[in-house]
């Protein structure tokens, strides 16, 4: 594994998941590994636990974290080929990725979708240059459509908190937000939930219109009865997404889409998962995420071993 | 000591002033200790001297410092119970505090008054829900009501400069300043002079209206007249707050009030203290902060030993 | 060498440019030296390359590095002497010097020239004052008239990849941007090419009116005509600069001044150098910038080893 794109770059998301809950039990083992070792972190869009969790990884692993923001610390960038420079962006991410790839050992790079152009968020505009033309390897902390670290994040979790049962009923719900959000962590972990296909039914919920990309979605079922979809689930997953097809737009806030536990009600004793932030009683209620089925906390912790297994990966390919 | 959130929280104020200045001596004795070990540096408010002497405290204990500026890097949080979180804040400070748990070993916290609200403000809003969500020790880098780090080096630096005496005639005195300050300072001064009541006559001067929350400051006398409180003195220390009663307000911006030479001739030789940053000819005459009787650099200086001695405690109770 | 404030500050440039190159084959070899010291790095402006490969030499070198934006995490700084502050600004660089030096072993700054006070900007305001009053070793990382980190890169960079001549026609030549840039980088490098005078024919080109201060420049050949200066030339080395004799006017935007293919083709097989971040199509040409004969990828990786070269002097100094 030279990058982490995307959940599909791991070799096997179950070795790799398996993998995790070891370094969790002893965290500070491979400590060698990333002796002398640099992780540029570099931050388009503000960020707690990514922020956090990733560099407390590359500690367990003894590397050295450089954090930069890129907006406030830095200046923008361009991203196409052929401009002429006069405007806004002082520099070309084809210099700048070259250059901090002379400094770090590894990039990891968080950017959000700007939610206005479809298709250049589709693109993955900043990673994908950053890979093209760093000489190091890329870690996604979040990029438009992927954040793959939080849904390996959410594979471990599932697999510490998964009943004894032949397959998982894994439920992906949608619920109301303000604001308009990226669709990144609902495509990951549609993602992740899908490569579990011969241990995990996914289904996934939403109000008609609010349907993620379906390339990204083949194989789950797609049920716009909230209720419907939580019978007998085993996990409820919720998030939040802009609409994609009228791209970033906010056409529903609904409040009857909020978890709360009359809905839990009729599932199977699930577990309640989000990727925080979460807005309390907006995306769900507090008797929920107060509830003994919430492992939100469990799930962020795991972050730090979803960053570190992924990290601990590429220096061993690159020793 | 798990938390450290006011000075009261030292087992013995003299104790660990003495603790600290041994520890001076050889910063470098207890790197062992904090070995793998992370502390959180959140700011919700700028910082120069605690910034960098925390730091500095946590690296001479071996630990490694993660900061995050909470407003710029990452967003607002939500305060109150039970809220519908469907304005500008993004998550709760209960998963925030939690989850931060999970990645650092001990959370430090910068959180000014906003000196809108006395009740939120006296009621510690932020720290006190850091306090009661982490499940890690909470360091006190400045509270809207206290700052016990500044109190704790006050008392080194006292300790270190003091005259052969019984007893310290040690002086509070208010100084005009364009803005309105938040009483930390003053308080935090006042809390840890009035606990060395066998060894200091604790006096606070400052016009009429701006005294202190009259619970913090009981055992100090209370002159109005500042030439008057000088008199004999051994330590003036200065500071600048905006008024308690009305809360908040600038009421006196009195030049009269500043320290000046002219008024340090009828202490007893004494020295003279500020928390920096100061307004220089606002707070006080370059004549008196000039002088050999300033100890503010060194004051300064013992941030770092305060802040080590109490991270020390700290870690010490934790292993 | 205590500071490293412009090139005239190391002993030798040439010696230090083969230890630099030294160094490069292995990095690492110093890390005892710097066991246990911080280095603060003060920026007053943005910056990328500057910001990593400092910390990244740092950390070859086993400094901690600490880091801080002075102007959003901390305040405004007054230079003035006796001045009255009751305006915008908090602390006196007096203080906040001194104080910074107890905390940090050596001490960096950015602080660009705000191109509005030539008088000022030459006095190097920030810069001086830090070196006044601070009692560590102060190391420039751009200030108001010079960046002699870059130049040290450059003369590193130039020593890597010169032709076998007796000696080398090395050209300085001004380029247009919309925006009104400093002449830190355009000093120094003049500077450390005409300190290299039985090596180097140097030729500054630049349209009429953008003479730089000509006390940096003597012993140049200024040359009005671009196409001319560049025949024969062995390294073209770019940078834009706003006007100083009408300081910091951006006089003139001539595209026809941009480095193209068909200038280079006048040169003997030149080298084309930057110092980035560039805007592309606007200083160079994409033709040049990723020709095989363009040198600014390296030239931006010997940063990591003009700051460690540096760096390990001021530690051997002080230890």
């Amino acid at each position: 594994m030279k990058h982490y794109l995307s959940i599909h770059d791991l070799p096997s998301i179950k070795d790799t998941v398996k993998e995790a809950i070891e370094i969790k039990k002893n965290p500070l083992k491979d400590q060698a590994l990333g002796k002398n070792k640099t992780i540029g972190l570099l931050f388009f869009n503000n960020s707690l636990r990514t922020r956090l969790s990733t560099q407390k990884a590359a500690l367990n692993l003894g590397m050295e974290p450089i954090v930069m923001n890129f907006g406030s610390e830095g200046w923008q960038l361009e991203f196409e080929d052929g401009t002429i420079m006069d405007q806004g962006k002082s520099e070309h991410v084809k210099e700048a990725a070259e250059v901090i790839s002379q400094y770090c050992d590894i990039i990891a790079i968080r950017a959000f979708a700007g939610l206005e152009d479809k298709e250049k968020d589709e693109a993955e505009e900043v990673l994908s240059a950053f890979t093209k033309y760093a000489t190091v390897p890329i870690l996604n902390m979040e990029s438009s459509v992927g954040h793959p670290l939080q849904a390996l994040a959410d594979a471990i979790t599932i697999e510490e908190h998964k009943p004894a049962k032949k397959k998982l009923k894994v439920v992906l719900s949608w619920a109301p937000h303000p604001r308009a959000l990226p669709h990144a962590v609902g495509n990951s972990f549609a993602e992740m939930a899908l490569a579990h296909e011969d241990d995990f039914e996914v289904v996934i919920t939403h109000p008609k219109g609010y349907e993620l990309n379906p390339e990204r979605t083949k194989g789950a079922t797609i049920e716009y009865d909230q209720k419907k979809a939580f019978e007998g689930a085993d996990f409820i997953y919720t998030k939040n997404w802009s609409s994609y097809n009228d791209y970033g737009k906010v056409a529903n806030t609904d409040s009857s889409w909020m978890i709360t536990a009359d809905k839990m009600a009729v599932t199977d004793n699930a577990k309640f998962m989000h990727c925080l932030p979460v807005r309390r009683n907006v995306i769900v209620a507090d008797e929920v995420i107060d509830s003994e089925n919430s492992i939100v906390i469990k799930q962020a912790n795991n972050r730090t071993y979803s960053a570190q297994v992924v990290l601990k990966k590429i220096l061993e390919e690159m020793s």
